[in-house]
């Protein structure tokens, strides 16, 4: 993957120094500061009216023999790691086994209440979107 | 789709009253003021940093016999409609078919240069992520 801020010569129209695609997002490994492998970016959830990413739902695949399960993470807990290649979140596995998640059969109701949660959980700054 | 304000009980994983999925966004139809089908999202580029959606990238197919090519577009011009269900920018076809645009072999640099063209050409702000 570019750094952030090089300008190379070999720019994909996928990816450069300051954006990416989201096809390109999905699919990206999300490890904690250890350098542990948590999963990996299955969605991103966008605010429709202002286009801010204010979600990043991470695919959590069969971890503890349990089948895969999304556990949706506030954008700006999530910091993008050149080296590694992957987002880094300042969280261990078993933090992440309390957290907020939903089976891949389930479709969660992302209102108020849901918002909240994530955001307490992982102590984000409150998502705005949804009229609070 | 659901509108922007309303709160249903049947919510899906994909789509709330503000938040929407990258996944989602994908395949949405875009539309001019006169209701004209320009084409549909092909992807969106989001700014690592900050997370906001710079551009979707519109695919415009087999227009004129030509092959799929591929549109970025301002976020800030795109208004989502309700009512038709996809995205409206205010464009007619002639003005499209002189737009920045890539056909889908290709890969654009997004530098400095190309952001600006884009944003000129629909009268966008400029996008600020590229350390302008």
């Amino acid at each position: 993957m570019t750094s952030y801020n090089a300008q190379t010569t070999d720019v994909s129209a996928d990816e450069t120094g300051t954006l990416i695609a989201a096809s390109k997002v999905e699919g990206t490994n999300v490890y904690n500061r250890q350098g542990e492998s948590l999963g990996s970016i299955y969605d991103v959830m966008i605010d429709k009216r202002s286009g801010q990413v204010a979600y990043a739902v991470m695919s959590f695949g069969g971890f503890l023999g349990m089948g895969e399960s999304y556990h949706p993470l506030p954008w700006s807990v999530l910091d993008y790691d050149t080296a590694q290649g992957g987002y880094v979140i300042d969280l261990d596995k078993d933090t992440l086994t309390g957290a907020p998640s939903y089976a891949a059969r389930e479709n969660p109701r992302w209102n108020e209440d849901y918002t909240r949660s994530i955001d307490e959980y992982y102590g984000a700054p409150p998502y705005r979107g949804l009229g609070l």
